[in-house]
């Protein structure tokens, strides 16, 4: 049915899926109750979808000096500049839930510079906002203040990346009037 | 040596590279006569590398219903709204070569809308400047007009994400002071 | 206790409270199971307590053309733009109370022209939304829009004084740091 | 006659006025040679009037640690961000009649930067430009900038307030197309 | 005496002027009762002042399509966007000496939109405005819509000139802090 | 021809062009190969011509503590800011050749900040560029950063004047469609 679809384009899911993928979706409706619309949204190509997933596997889900918690936090204050509703609904949720504290999710949502930070997230966040907004202005000392408050050179790659990842997918969102699952609305609140 | 790093990162390739990693930067000596920085840039971790290399090249260089042209021409307006030296040059570049019109290069680096384009172009970069500019404000019109200049929803599903994506690029390459190669600058003037 | 108070500045409320206002504060706690920060931010002074909520409860609650609901929507958008965090979790309460749909309190929030709204809805908000970025270049042609969409004369008013209204609000919230009581942030979820 | 409405829009003044606003508008006529418009916009509706009024008394005119040239210089600048006619023009005026000099009223609409002040009112204008631009980024030190200058916390408080103030009637002139009595444009020349 | 300057560059005019430029100044005292401060300022080097005084007596006295009421006003509403004190105190005391109507001065120093200007008028002050926030997004149904109001292609070209040269002006004379003659303040209130 | 007109404008140039203004135009072919498009534009009438080329030979060629370089860089920077393909065009070759430089024109056209620059240089291009953006907020702070780095009173009233010059000439270039002469594409390469 058309109103199902994740996005406003007519580009329904392949059907059958391919068992990775079936394997895949189902590895998700376990996990989390449903298979992300994100996930759906791309799965009219497989090979489109397996691209994408994999550059967000690596960012969010791999080793990193960064927590999951703090990746999710800079997808929420990038998206929150951008005003992206697919992406502020979905990882609004996932800080909530990995920060155990419903209101740090709104305040990232709203407007984090109310939020209650320490050094390390309030330099991460300040460069993430700076990357969203003024990227052609970041300049030495910008990543000087990330490794006077603990940064790695990992670590910054690791903030670079999260944080234009969800420049690009905000927008993707966006331009395609992509929805998120109505599930996450009302998790962890 | 610190100073042919890619980035101002101090994140060295690995040493030496796998085989695979070798064989495609061999290939990327072959035919364009360097390894893109972009690609040294991330070599500090193979699975960053692939992931990004199999967005891009999904991106890029799959089948798709927008010409190689048309993505690069995508590549440099949103490269342009961001001030990215690295893709303006490295994609001005692929500009320059693919239409065999330097002239065409420079004026999307410099102001898109002062180049002779088709109805379809046109359509195609307000569409990418936008979700630059002001993503959160796109509208069903914004899709309706690219259907109108003769885009299906494949790809309008492309146009949204080849301008995604350079969001991204564009904020990692001045988060890390990325250089691109001085082969560039020369080329198919 | 200084940090009950609810803003960053020591202010604390006139003490004990008039009669007056003492009952004010009673009933709200009947009925709304607290008393609002802002109410206790203003009552260090309580000439000023009774200037403000004179002019909140003329334009909130009295009677009007628009509904209460409608009226929260204008706070919860203007207050979006400003990104308030005060206004933006009380009044977003407030519309997933009074419309009974947490989706639609989120969209508000979040990006107002993702929410399934009526034309009415629209030209209410779009005009708010006008008002708050550039008031300068309203024009006659707006309030035309307005009209069009079924607004009389004196809908048009309080359009303009509830938007107006809460520009006031939201930026004395913000340069005072103004803190929302956290009950707000569970209800009607 | 339409004409002389204040506004853009079809809403008379009661008629007759009841005593106590007829009273009021008696006074003002005495005292400043005029009824000022934007009461006379207000009394399609006395209680909206009256609502209106109480509020900009307690602000403007109560007992403040901010003079009331300086609560009228934070209107002028404020007015000057929004680009507000009615309110440049009549507390324009104001700023001449009570500095007793022309030119600073002139430097405050057009640009108060240019302005000689002293430490304490160029950082209350700072804070009310801040507020008026960008009051999501007013951060303590912006507080504490205040509190350099010698400014209370209640100080604090009627800056804050007096900013948002007018941050609303601005607004609201311009949504409505208010304009201001000719009189005050030849007054304090 | 330095304070007699009148920018904050310390660059004292030529001691004693040449025949030709002290000539030139009492033609001016004569004619408008001051030597206007940008030509003392431009008077440390008489040959920037004779090319500085060379094009704004081509582009504000010359012949022209547009009357240098005209002219005036679009000097005014290009400093009004650029908030220059210096130009808008000149010219804007030009508007209301040429318009014989103080308040049309006073409303294209606060905000031209609310001028009741006819058709013509408001396209060329549409387009000045235009040129000076966003030129690069100037575009051919821009200069329609000059033709369409009534313009020759000469008088699209003075416009745009007139335009240019505040920019210009605008910016040099905040740059160096020029302050206009004190007299222009109460001429033609 | 029509077609061969240098802007929008349909204003031919005089002809035959009085005996200077050919003089002028041969010593232009001879020296760069070309007559700048920008000259034929004026003249269609030649006090025009006379009096832009009078102040940009004084502003550009003319001595001056700034070398040649340094002005083609403060256009070129001015350009980029309001992206302006006519300067970009002409005045980046001209960066390329004087500086024999090829990577810095196309630095200063792309984003001046990744530009390798000294002290003098960054804080000459710094002051240009906030005199293009923010005017208004110049203050003598800016001007004492220009002194701190070595500059006179007479250097900073230069880099004023030029910045303010391309100011103009941008926004003509624009808002008359001017076209750069096709040879300075591949200048200097």
């Amino acid at each position: 049915m058309t109103e199902s679809l994740p996005t406003a384009l007519n580009l329904p899911m392949v059907d059958p899926l391919p068992e990775t993928t079936q394997k895949y979706f189902d590895v998700c409706r376990d996990k989390l109750g449903m298979v992300p619309n994100v996930l759906k949204a791309h799965a009219f190509d497989i090979a489109k979808l397996d691209a994408f997933s994999g550059l967000y596997n690596e960012l969010m889900l791999a080793d990193s000096g960064l927590s999951k918690l703090e990746r999710e936090m800079i997808a929420v204050v990038v998206s929150s500049v951008n005003r992206c509703f697919y992406c502020l609904t979905a990882h609004g949720a996932a800080v909530r839930q990995l920060s155990d504290d419903p209101k740090l999710g709104e305040m990232l949502v709203m407007n984090w510079r109310v939020a209650d930070l320490n050094h390390r997230q309030r330099a991460m966040l300040y460069f993430a906002e700076k990357m969203t907004k003024a990227s052609s202005e970041i300049a030495e000392y910008d990543r000087e203040a990330l490794r006077d408050a603990g940064f790695t050179e990992r670590d910054i790659w690791d903030i670079a990346n999260v944080a234009g990842f969800f420049n690009m997918t905000n927008r993707v969102a966006s331009a395609t009037d992509m929805r998120p699952n109505d599930e996450y609305h009302a998790q962890a609140r």
